[in-house]
């Protein structure tokens, strides 16, 4: 099956933020086969779509997050960090059951598939059913059990066996759409000895780790009291960072710490929206980046976010990080653009497959419309999508060069059932 | 003429943040004539309009901008401040006439109206055009013509008139929904003498005044250098907050000029999307809201945002504020609210005719969409409006119960012509 795409204004996100003019794209089983101006030299295609003037670029990569969370989007906000956890969060999400996470995650998807979202990470609990939807609606995830090790040490072992089998068994599954990670919670939650035994799972199956880590200054100082460093250190001595490693957050980290992280080619999942909204503080990107290190962006659950838009962790990436600095020059537009897109596909170890649109690579991709008012003067795509856009502008979204949506309708979930079963199963477990 | 919305939840940001859900509205010359659950008790109406469940909330105030600078959205971006104001932005608006204005206005307001701005304050040249655009357009506006007293007395001499029979011609025109105000640019732009003039004119016609205050940290050493004390004392030294006055910006102030701006009741637009973009900083609000100052909020032209989306100002309030302080409780979602609508009124002391749904207001307001996946399961709607919406969630428009924008069709604009008049009237002013 090929398929090429005509009249799109293509920015590959190689290199150089001028998008190609008037470019067509040809996809030959679910990856990139060919992309050029000329016609005439394009190859012949069994289905040929009009692109009609969009703006095409890879799919937003999300790289943190908690699908299923969506069930709790502002349940209760504005409210200290531990209140919040562990007299609304801790509570609710006790309840879940795998119906919860199912519709949970399947609404998740739906409204990321809206946003331009092609893959998203997910750490979280009853991942059988994260992975059936993520099969089913044709998006792309990286996914992995998160454990916390604060339980008994039969419910420790209990967990660690069911992500070592999740991540074993899907790992490469939905036509290589699924791969895994093994996931310690947090430096916090996990004691040295279970990261250990995780850390020679992730061995063992030679997979990543994902791990939040410095997220909040009370967390830094529990590690300090705990362990007598502070959670880099303490991860480092533990030998995570020798495995390819994905932190969230990074909030709290000094330029030593960074400087670690950066050595150890440790890979960032910056979370904006979330960060600022549970005042957990604002992370160094731009140190980060001086530093060498490519963060990349995550919504983080939709509880505390509230939603699961990558473009507006985008925007927030090129914005706050200017005013907190008072320079307009840290983070320009077209890193933030990178930060969606190719330095979110080295965070989930996907650099070879997809964030970047160019030949043998996976036919990833969204549309943006270049019509509304807020779009116009187009003086510049990539300030426009950074600065101008948001989410609805996002018409089209292709995985594997399989439409998930075209002009602003899902293709492969059926949105009304999502919605109504979704809040159906939230209904289940309200008190 | 008489017409009732019916099955809305209405938002009325009167005092309590909860809906009246499945209420009705009456309509009865451009006013609030009724609002009420009974329908059996809903006085007779000519015409009867079905809100189909949406969220029915006072629009949007937009307190500061200048809208024809749509005509330079994304012209440039990512520079230090006096670079992109000095090399960029100046030598283009000094290009401006009447037709760049007319057309950057009418881009402005079609796109303000799209996002459920309702009113907005503009300071900028070419006024009459503003004007114009904003009688036909049917939305409401404080216009000010902003004038800057860098040059040779006969301009200053000649600015001045203009804006003093701009804002005398205008005030209270098109059916009410234009009012005026004087604007001395800012301190650092008006030398004393020229800000006491125009104080004297503000004073003849009533008026209140608009002006520019701490913006940039240079800007208030420049004053220190300049006048001996920091921006605040100096207006203050210069009765400027005797008359009724909105500053926009006030990014840079002390806990002790907070004082005074409260003690003289004075009106805040706080910008930070474009205060965050242009590297100025950000704006103390919590410290205002905690000396009873209730901050509105305001886009800046799109030069420097780059759009004109006030809910995005609303969620940037709610959101940043949160991260810098390190505290969750800061600036909830109802305050963020608040500060798009009701305090937005107070900004341009039109509190008595719009800010909130109240019998014997202006019917100014919005309805919002509850069903994307994004805005599901409903736990809360102001949280939802505040975290989770984006602005093509607003899908009517209504100013004087006149519709501006029905599901998400721009009624009174011809928003096609507007484009091509914009992008024409551009490409006119490019060396
Ligand atoms: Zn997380
Ligand atoms: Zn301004």
């Amino acid at each position: 099956m090929k398929r090429l795409f005509t009249h799109a204004h293509i920015l590959t996100m190689i290199g150089d933020p001028k998008p190609i003019k008037d470019a067509s794209l040809l996809v030959e089983d679910g990856r990139i086969a060919w992309i050029g101006t000329q016609m005439s030299k394009a190859p012949k295609a069994d289905e040929v779509i009009d692109l009609k003037g969009r703006l095409l670029l890879p799919g937003w990569t999300n790289t943190h997050g908690h699908a299923a969370m969506t069930l709790l989007r502002g349940f209760a906000d504005d409210l200290p960090l531990q209140t919040w956890l562990q007299e609304h969060m801790w509570p609710l999400e006790a309840r879940f059951k795998g119906e919860q996470v199912r519709w949970g995650t399947a609404l998740a998807v739906a409204e990321m598939i809206r946003g331009g979202t092609t893959c998203f990470a997910d750490m979280y609990d009853h991942m059988d059913e994260v992975a059936q939807v993520v099969e089913e609606s044709g998006i792309r995830a990286s996914l992995c059990r998160g454990v916390i090790g604060l339980g008994t040490k039969e419910e420790r072992d209990r967990k660690r066996r069911e992500a070592y089998q999740f991540a074993r068994d899907w790992h490469g599954k939905a036509e290589g759409r699924i791969t895994t990670m093994m996931s310690p919670h947090a430096p916090y939650t996990c004691p040295p000895t279970y990261i250990d035994e995780i850390l020679a799972d992730a061995t063992e199956l030679d997979l990543p780790v994902h791990i939040h880590l410095a997220e909040t200054r009370a967390e830094v100082e529990q590690n300090r009291k705990d362990y007598g460093v502070r959670p880099v250190e303490h991860l480092q001595k533990l030998g995570v960072f020798n495995r390819p490693t994905l932190v969230a957050h990074a909030v709290h980290v000094t330029e030593e710490e960074i400087d670690v992280l950066a050595a150890h080619d440790v890979k960032i999942s910056h979370n904006p929206g979330s960060n600022l909204k549970l005042g957990s503080g604002i992370a160094p990107i731009p140190a980060m980046l001086a530093k060498g290190l490519r963060p990349s962006l995550g919504t983080d659950g939709a509880a505390s976010n509230n939603n699961l838009d990558l473009l507006e962790e985008i925007q927030l990436a090129a914005q706050i990080h200017k005013g907190v600095t008072m320079d307009p020059e840290v983070v320009p537009a077209y890193t933030a653009l990178q930060m969606g897109t190719v330095f979110g596909a080295e965070a989930l170890f996907l650099e070879e497959e997809i964030g970047t649109l160019e030949v043998g690579k996976k036919a990833d991709f969204i549309t943006v419309a270049l019509e509304a008012p807020h779009m116009k003067p187009a003086h510049g795509w990539v300030s426009l999508l950074v600065y101008s856009a948001s989410r609805n502008d996002v018409q089209d979204v292709f995985v594997d060069g399989r439409p998930l949506m075209r002009n602003r309708e899902l293709l492969t979930i059926d949105e009304e059932k999502v919605i109504h079963e979704a809040v159906r199963a939230f209904q289940m477990i309200v008190p």
